[in-house]
């Protein structure tokens, strides 16, 4: 496994593996991986020659006052991981590398970005997509691939990809679960005893939906208000920023289940304390 | 030459080049060629293997009540000019293949694009800059190249590809002039005999600037002023949008010529009567 700092060194890589003929699987991660992010280099390794991820906690996805700071981070555990995990080539840069002073640029998809968590941390879906175009750029996959949990993020880069005519095939992994079913992040790591308990409510709550759906309740609207009120009642939960049920490749609201439903995103993002937490769950109706 | 009116044909022509390793090299146009163009396809004939031109009058880099409807098109003629001008392939898309129903993706070079010409046209540089970016991933060249006309677009193109670390090399060409010294312009042609012998007054002042700061006047404010009520006084101009000192790189205001100055952008925005007329000067100080 080959550790790549620098943009040039890793085009440099990415035009020799081209020339040969490699098709090549991309994980762009922020670090502290877990094993959400190793199903994805799993996946990219089945399908792919060579498998590149990158480490970045990129700065302009975090908004004033978030967990830019804090974020974990853990080179060392990281790079053992990755190399365990079946990784080729860590690209893994500064942010003065990826940001000169001068840059300006930045992408928005419209309407994607400022709905769900977008509304609740404004600029993160620009500082989310405009890095990732740029590490598009750098490694050239073939194929690319983003974890379900950050739904909504996946739904924005695939927009992206097909607005701007890119060559790659963006490709969502499952959501990787404790066995409680909490969903793997490395925001976990925030968590008290006591909230990490308590934190499996994002994943008892989607699942409620799912069975008022199943059991035959049409009215979302009615379920999201129940779900919400459940949710607001713990007490470990300081703020729930939304429980939606929306299109999942529009993610345009739902409001009712009907005969023309195929399958519904049902989607949250809870504080437990002061670490929030997101979660989603596609409901096959 | 060929004609490929689909992205999917684009990219399998652009594809099978790369494989042959021809250098390829691209001038993005909004058609109803002139020599300005017709320069621009020169320098890339002779820098690249393959030469590309796209045709395309970009409906997102209008605004309401611009003249998106009436921007001159005639396709025979230009595939015509094109031919003899030494092009090897016109990408020639509708609006429909370039912009599907679902399309929400956006591109801002901060700052650069809200000032000059987008101060007045909001929403413009962010249209030709997304616009160019489809267009660079479609046709991939290894060169292309665009009008100093458009001095502004040029510097955003500049960052945009820079910022995002595309492998192109984006080339500027010479303004290319009438014989009285207006700069070609599709856009001419809606002048009127009148305004068309008046129009010149946009490069005269260029050049009036330009003599000012020979003969040694450091007060650029002072200059600009003087121009301005030149400018106006003119009974074909029906407004100034702007005639600015810039700093050719990053297009900040300059408001003095002192030491450290070298090239000293002059650069202006005139209506002669309906008509929207640019053009800039780069003064060697």
């Amino acid at each position: 496994m080959k550790i790549l700092k620098k943009i040039t060194e890793c085009k440099s890589v990415v035009n020799n593996l081209k020339k040969k003929g490699f098709i090549t699987g991309f994980v762009p991660t922020m670090g502290f991986l877990h094993e959400g992010h190793l199903s994805l280099i799993k996946m990219a390794r089945k399908e792919c020659g060579r498998v590149f991820i990158s480490i970045f906690v990129n700065p302009t996805q975090f908004g004033p006052g978030e967990d830019f700071e804090k974020y974990p981070r853990d080179i060392k555990r990281d790079i053992s991981l990755a190399e365990k995990g079946g990784t080729d080539y860590i690209f893994y840069p500064t942010a003065k590398e990826m940001y000169d002073t001068d840059f300006k640029t930045s992408i928005e998809v419209k309407e994607l970005g400022s709905i769900m968590c977008g509304k609740y941390r404004p600029g993160h879906f620009a500082g989310v997509a405009t890095v990732v175009l740029k590490l598009l750029n750098i490694v050239r996959p073939d194929k690319a691939y983003f974890g379900q949990k950050d739904y909504q993020q996946l739904v924005i880069i695939k927009r992206m990809v097909d607005d701007l005519n890119l060559d790659v095939e963006i490709i969502g992994g499952p959501t990787i679960r404790e066995n409680d079913g909490l969903a793997l992040s490395s925001r976990n790591k925030y968590l008290s005893v006591e909230e990490r308990k308590n934190a499996i409510i994002l994943y008892e709550c989607l699942n409620m939906a799912k069975d008022m759906i199943k059991k035959g309740e049409k009215g979302l609207e009615e379920i999201r208000k129940t779900i919400m009120t459940d949710l607001e009642k713990n007490r470990f939960v300081k703020k729930v920023d939304y429980f939606d049920f929306r299109d999942p490749g529009t993610l345009e609201h739902v409001k009712r289940v009907d005969n023309d439903s195929k399958n519904i995103l049902a989607a949250t993002a809870v504080w437990i304390g002061r670490t929030r937490l997101i979660d989603n769950m596609i409901i096959k109706v």
